[in-house]
């Protein structure tokens, strides 16, 4: 798949917000998200302004995109992301449903500026009992009670 | 590393938000976030209620942990959840630094209720040009200018 001239131009308008984000105290990041050929939301990334680590530019737009149209599912509409999604943003695009990411930089010139998303990566595919985080199972037996609540709530909201 | 009583008790109050959650119409997660001994911060999985995809019970309970602490760093922290993070919770997990985390059920009983982080565990681990939603590099070249305005940078807040 190739990126069209009118990617290009929503891709730059990431770059710029990341530019921008810059100069304003946020991290180097920016995105816009575009549903029928129109950005719907744009941001940037904002964790040490609004002191929120989820905050990163590719989550702000999608909650701002969502908050937009009145939903959580994001089905059709495009990312273009100055920075490859890290593993937290990664997981908020399969969540969301958004149906195409463009993203300018990678997780390697990510580290290389010295942020964490590769070695995020890395952790990821470790077993749990290897994580630098430690991973406690614990009430497993208990915990099952809330999936069987849900798997027998018949009125529920699947998502 | 062994649970203690008092995990046993903060993972109780997890679950009992998981199970309250389910009744209230949100999704079957909970999670509290404790400080030297005491919860700071308690939340449930309101993807279908806030309409906002991010809004997991671990990236809800980090946001307040954070707006109460007045920081985006929750070192010493520790957290309790009903269910193994997903990706995207993992990834806020490690941006948040929590210092360890307990949890209830895994990947493998949330995908037995439909439930997609095993699939997205999956994806994260393949090719980008394997997965599921189309991940296209473009602008590479001018992208790299955020994180050279970032390198740059004197004065930035780094995390």
């Amino acid at each position: 798949m190739k990126a069209t001239e009118q990617d290009k131009e929503f891709m730059r308008e990431a770059i710029r917000l990341a530019n921008e984000s810059v100069k304003q105290g946020g991290g180097p990041f920016g995105a816009v998200i575009v549903k029928d050929g129109e950005i719907i939301a744009k941001s940037s990334n904002s964790v040490t302004i609004d002191q929120d680590p989820t905050a990163h530019a590719e989550v702000n737009t999608i909650r701002l995109a969502c908050r937009k149209l009145g939903t959580h599912d994001l089905s059709g509409c495009v990312i273009y992301t100055s920075c490859e999604p890290c593993p937290m943003c990664l997981g908020a695009i399969y969540w969301s449903h958004l149906s195409k990411v463009f993203y300018g930089n990678n997780r390697n010139d990510a580290s290389a500026i010295d942020f964490d998303d590769d070695f995020i990566y890395k952790e990821i595919d470790k077993p749990i009992s290897d994580r630098s985080i430690p991973f406690i199972p614990v009430l497993k037996r208990e915990a099952k009670q809330s999936f069987k609540l849900w798997k027998e709530k018949e009125d529920k909201s699947v998502y």
